[in-house]
């Protein structure tokens, strides 16, 4: 097994599990006087039972190498469903009613083709299974209608199989974490830049399969924005894209396996545009009097091209309390939005960029915050979800959910939002919210949600987010700008692409997947 | 009818058609001493007879405006095929085999949805029609199964719909020219940017639907990556794509009609990204000491994120001889390779930008060449297509082609696509070669020919084309980097995509347009 699975009903590694510090305990208490509560934990677990044939199986062991067909309860436990609350919830609660049948790990491309070859003749739903963190259902296919259900691990395809030092390209395979892609980069003195929160377990294959966005996307873009060719399999063959950093050659397909979450295929090589190892990074920080000042400073930096590499922002609510650390990113005496700058390059890249920033944001009133938050910043971006636990261990309910709009509707939409999630889970509850990826036309929101669990958090946690996103829906914002459609958004895709939209997916979705063995249930309806 | 239509045999308006200056006489009858050529411009012309039959024509007829149903031979021949040069030869030659049979003019997009459906009904081709100035044979429908062939002109669609100062987009109609789109934004002192060659004549729904690159990329990017929405008329019903400026609601279907060409729908609104007008324009020239090396500065420039608004280089030949004017834009006796520099905006960035360029290109070995050859470069910037009819009024045939690769090939690509042109032409021939839209991770290669017409132009040129694509496809490189697939690159369009890709092509064109009417045979065979 992979030295690196998650634990089954936590985020990440148990060794790295924070206990909440006592000053967050204070908070937590404070706000959400739970009293005693039970840490549902360990809760006796009891998987189904492997519901395919044995016949199944074995034409599965014959195209792949030996022992790589799992049916044992661990391996088909860690792949079931990923890390959203309700996941965890779930998963504490011993609910396994969607684990995998079985878990199948091929070596690269040709073992996969064949794997969907298998499945196709089978009728056996097939689950791409890349850092299992997805938050969205993007896991859970539908069982009705197939003689089962794999979880096609592809752990074993973490080679970077080519790299143009002259067009600052590489080709990386599905499986790399992002930590593993940024080693094997970095001996080569190239980056990728891509560091979303789940950085450290999430791959290759997921960034492009959910169009994932990094807390350097300001600098570095979007994953998708950093793609130029892959190659997937499909269950009707394998189709290579990309010729050139742009193309009219009609329209672009990368676009449509892009954000495809395994329901076109499986893929199986992603080429990237890299960039040097950056000579510098400095991580600073802002006050602004407001969140709405700090929202139109982005805007004039996005519009003004000056963008640093990291960008965020925290509104007045997350400036008070933050989750990760309420001490070192400013105590709520303080007041106002805090903001986070990163810049990274060359030191001559950086000063500029720098200079430049500094002189409009003094213009436009903020006050430096010193460098201590931007470093507390950048040494816990990964461990928030560790923190979700700590407190689901003591009874409060913890979530996030995301969107993104043009800056004309960003308040608009935040407000709408924030009053949803609050009217939807009653009081105690506090919304925080950040503003974390920014284009010339428009920004995220990524708001985090802590409520009292109450008797039924699972409910209470869908029927707040149900609330949200048709508050999300009604005020014209995407229903994700980086967290993909899964199942959890598929009710809301038609307000995003319209019936015609739909049609087109579900006509790509029978084009290259007949018998619609992928993914099941998720993206296509 | 529209003022601004073309000369049905020419490019663009009679009125400035440029004679040959006689340095280029001179060079001209050097090269290719052609004698006595006869202007095939005036051959008498016979249009087909209109084959819909009255009552399609009545129903067409009662979903527009009194009037906006034309079957006069004006209208007909006006709306015959695009302006390659084989396009040209054959509207020359008399030859109108390809004129539609009827020129329908909707007023919105109501009436374009109307129109499509009495298309369906009755079966009958419709071709979306803008500047008319496609030059990869894109307003050519098959006929083969349809009752007839309709244009659909978007000339009467040029509202701005909408301005959004704050997230800084603008929604505008597809049948707005270039300079139209322009003046309107000009008014609210805004710009889109965008200048491709055609700029004078081609529209906002044909930038799109063709996936166009300008003259200003590198600061404004390709047409495709301003677009944040875009409304679609097809055959199924209306749809509506872009809620957010990024999105990870799935594939991203904007990328589907992007470059769809009229086969997928007809393109009724687009929503694009603004720019203030620049407070000031710089065009500057540099010279090199080869194309190699000004290919290598383009390359670091672009990889070092310091990109002008305006970056071209002519090769050497292209820089000897330029078919623009010889005089101003550097001789032959000076040698080299030169390249035009374009900075716009406010006059901080514009200098902050050029500084930088400037000490880069200094370190690199270029010297300046003065801002004479910028500002002649500037002037001229959409008079090629005059030239080109000068050019076959004395029996030189001209045509160009273009494509893109990543860095790494650029030479190769280059080397075998001129080849190609050379061999398959024969003397006397100049192959000219410029680069003028860069990425990261690569560039654009665009090629002009000069050759000798003989006895057959069209067969002569045919062969040429052939020839060039496939070295293209050979070296793996892009079929078209902004000229889309049209007819004319439909046969090498499977070496693009695969067959995999191809299939996926079909099945949005089957769910979209059922009975096949939008523009048959074009980018989907």
């Amino acid at each position: 097994m992979s030295d690196l699975e998650m634990h089954p009903t936590r985020w990440g590694d148990p060794a790295r599990a924070t206990a909440l510090p006592d000053s967050a305990r204070g908070l937590v208490e404070l706000a959400f006087p739970t009293g005693d509560h039970t840490v549902a934990d360990d809760a006796p677990v009891s998987l189904p039972p492997v519901r395919l044939e044995p016949e199944v199986l074995a034409a599965f062991a014959e195209v792949l190498d030996a022992d790589q067909v799992l049916t044992d309860d661990r391996s088909r436990r860690l792949r079931t469903r990923g890390k959203s609350t309700p996941d965890l919830l779930r998963a504490r609660a011993g609910d396994l009613g969607d684990a995998p049948d079985a878990v199948l790990r091929p070596a690269d491309a040709q073992q996969v083709q064949a794997v969907l070859e298998v499945a196709t003749r089978h009728r056996v739903a097939v689950v791409p299974f890349g850092g299992g963190t997805s938050v969205t259902g993007g896991l859970v296919a539908r069982r009705e209608g197939f003689a089962g259900v794999v979880s096609l691990d592809l752990v074993r395809m973490k080679r970077l199989l080519a790299t143009d030092r002259v067009s600052m390209t590489a080709t990386l395979e599905p499986g790399l974490r992002g930590p593993e892609a940024e080693a094997l980069l970095g001996e080569q003195g190239l980056t990728l830049g891509h560091y979303p929160q789940s950085f450290e377990y999430a791959t290759i294959g997921g960034f492009a399969a959910t169009r994932s966005s990094g807390q350097s996307s300001a600098g570095y873009g979007r994953f998708d924005s950093l793609v130029t060719g892959l190659t997937v399999a499909t269950p009707v063959g394998p189709v290579s894209l990309g010729h050139a950093p742009a193309s009219a050659a009609g329209p672009d397909l990368r676009q449509l396996f892009l954000g495809s979450e395994g329901a076109f295929g499986v893929i199986t090589s992603v080429t990237v545009r890299v960039r040097p190892r950056p000579e510098i990074l400095v991580h600073e920080a802002w006050r602004w009097p407001s969140f709405d000042a700090g929202v139109e400073a982005m805007r004039v930096l996005a519009q003004a091209q000056l963008l640093p590499t990291v960008l965020r922002l925290s509104d007045e609510t997350e400036t008070a309390l933050n989750l990760a650390d309420p001490d070192s990113i400013g105590g709520s005496a303080a007041g106002g939005s805090l903001m986070i700058t990163g810049f990274e390059g060359t030191p001559e890249a950086v000063t500029a960029r720098r200079t430049a920033v500094t002189a409009l944001f003094s213009d436009l009133g903020a006050t430096l915050a010193g460098d201590g938050p931007g470093r507390a910043w950048a040494a816990g971006r990964f461990d928030a979800p560790y923190l979700r636990d700590s407190m689901l261990d003591v009874g409060v309910l913890v979530e996030t959910l995301e969107t993104a709009t043009f800056w004309s509707h960003l308040r608009e939409v935040y407000d709408a939002v924030s009053a949803a999630l609050i009217a939807a889970l009653g009081e105690p509850v506090m919304v925080l919210c950040h503003v974390s990826h920014v284009y010339e036309t428009g920004a995220s929101l990524y708001f985090t949600v802590a409520a009292s669990e109450g008797d039924d958090p699972l409910g209470k946690w869908l029927a707040a987010k149900r609330a949200a996103m048709e508050a999300i829906v009604a005020t014209g914002a995407t229903i994700t700008h980086h967290h993909a459609v899964g199942t959890d958004h598929l009710p809301w895709l038609e307000s995003e692409i319209g019936p015609v939209g739909v049609s087109v997916l579900r006509a790509v979705k029978a084009s290259l997947d007949p018998e619609g063995i992928l993914n099941p249930g998720v993206l296509v309806g």
